[in-house]
């Protein structure tokens, strides 16, 4: 069989998940940074376990550092999307703050490598992921207005909590690499509702139980949007 | 001069801060593993920062193993006795669990080096570093445990949050990761408080300044006590 994307016919059957072969070099990749760790990691290991020959791999992708780049991007990107169609809706920002920390935190926990465990790799501050850390804070930003809007709407002046909602989505990371091979230890399945509401709380939103089905509504309703 | 410690005298002025040789190795090796990372380090990097021989570098440390055991088992020792202390107070759980939020989210903050980012490395899953795992579990469990107790008090079923508190204290990591050579970006000095009241709140406890001053003075206590 051969699969679809611009690379050469494969000879052999795929070994990885994914529908093109460039899919499955992200794959590999992603389990190699995130269970050998990315300095440890060559190209050559990466091609190895695709099953494709180094130089087919090239033809993909340049350098590891261009794999890494991809795999940050796919983490960041959809979020990102999501948080800026949220800035247009008119439904209350805690509504709004708890659908984005549900699909973000949802999709940090359900992917299959926990690749937010390579966001604090010392690499990640060289000029290669400038684009990748400006999106990054964009995200951060987008988090931080919904909560000032949050608390404005409370009326409270503490506004040094305001940086905490995206914190607390990025624990989903640290909880999966405690566990045995990326699974959640403490916060289990029904994570990105316990984090959205969280996320409201530490703001001092307390009726977090009346935010649930409008966030589950709005999100819905974006999703068939885009 | 010479410094204190096992080794022998040291032949040039010491380079980096700490009382012993031992020290400045930890200090130095903090430094790299860090912002160059673990994989990336040698050792004869580590001795050439500090200013000393590969040689006498060994005689402190066997193996660049041994290092990173020390310097994360600094991070998990001083809160674990805390938290053993703690379980022996009879204050209400709130103000307990505050206090360890405090000193544990105090220190790694103050920390010259981010080293709670070298929690995330794939090198901590093997044999090496069970200790390690183990303490930082126990260290887990004394949270959840004080967590249920507040949950307990304020007459909620939802168990699930008794997680969040020590992933809380962690997103201090995260935070120093994405700023300037270390620096909190969106947590500031207030840190420590910031994330106790978040701590306290993401388990449904809304009157979070009550907790303060008792917190404070419970820890002032203990470290008498120490």
């Amino acid at each position: 069989m051969t699969t679809a994307g611009p690379g050469r016919p494969r000879l052999t059957k795929p070994r990885r998940p994914g529908p093109t072969a460039q899919a499955e070099i992200l794959d590999a990749a992603a389990e190699l940074f995130t269970t050998k760790g990315f300095a440890s990691t060559s190209t050559r290991q990466i091609a190895e376990v695709v099953g494709m020959r180094q130089a087919s791999l090239y033809h993909h992708f340049a350098t590891k550092d261009d794999i890494l780049a991809a795999l940050l991007r796919k983490t960041v990107s959809a979020p990102l999307e999501l948080a800026t169609r949220l800035t247009e809706r008119t439904e209350p920002a805690a509504v709004r703050l708890s659908a984005l920390i549900l699909f973000d935190s949802g999709q940090l926990v359900s992917g299959r490598w926990n690749l937010g465990a390579l966001y604090l790799l010392p690499e990640l501050r060289t000029e290669r992921f400038a684009h990748f850390r400006r999106e990054r804070q964009l995200l951060r930003e987008r988090y931080s207005t919904l909560a000032r809007a949050v608390l404005t709407q409370l009326g409270s002046s503490e506004t040094a909590c305001a940086g905490l909602p995206f914190r607390i989505v990025e624990t989903v990371i640290n909880d999966r690499s405690d566990g045995e091979g990326g699974e959640p230890v403490d916060l289990g399945p029904e994570a990105p509702q316990l984090l959205a509401d969280a996320g409201l709380r530490v703001l001092g939103w307390t009726d977090v139980e009346s935010l649930r089905s409008p966030a589950g509504m709005l999100l819905d309703d974006v999703a068939a949007e885009a």
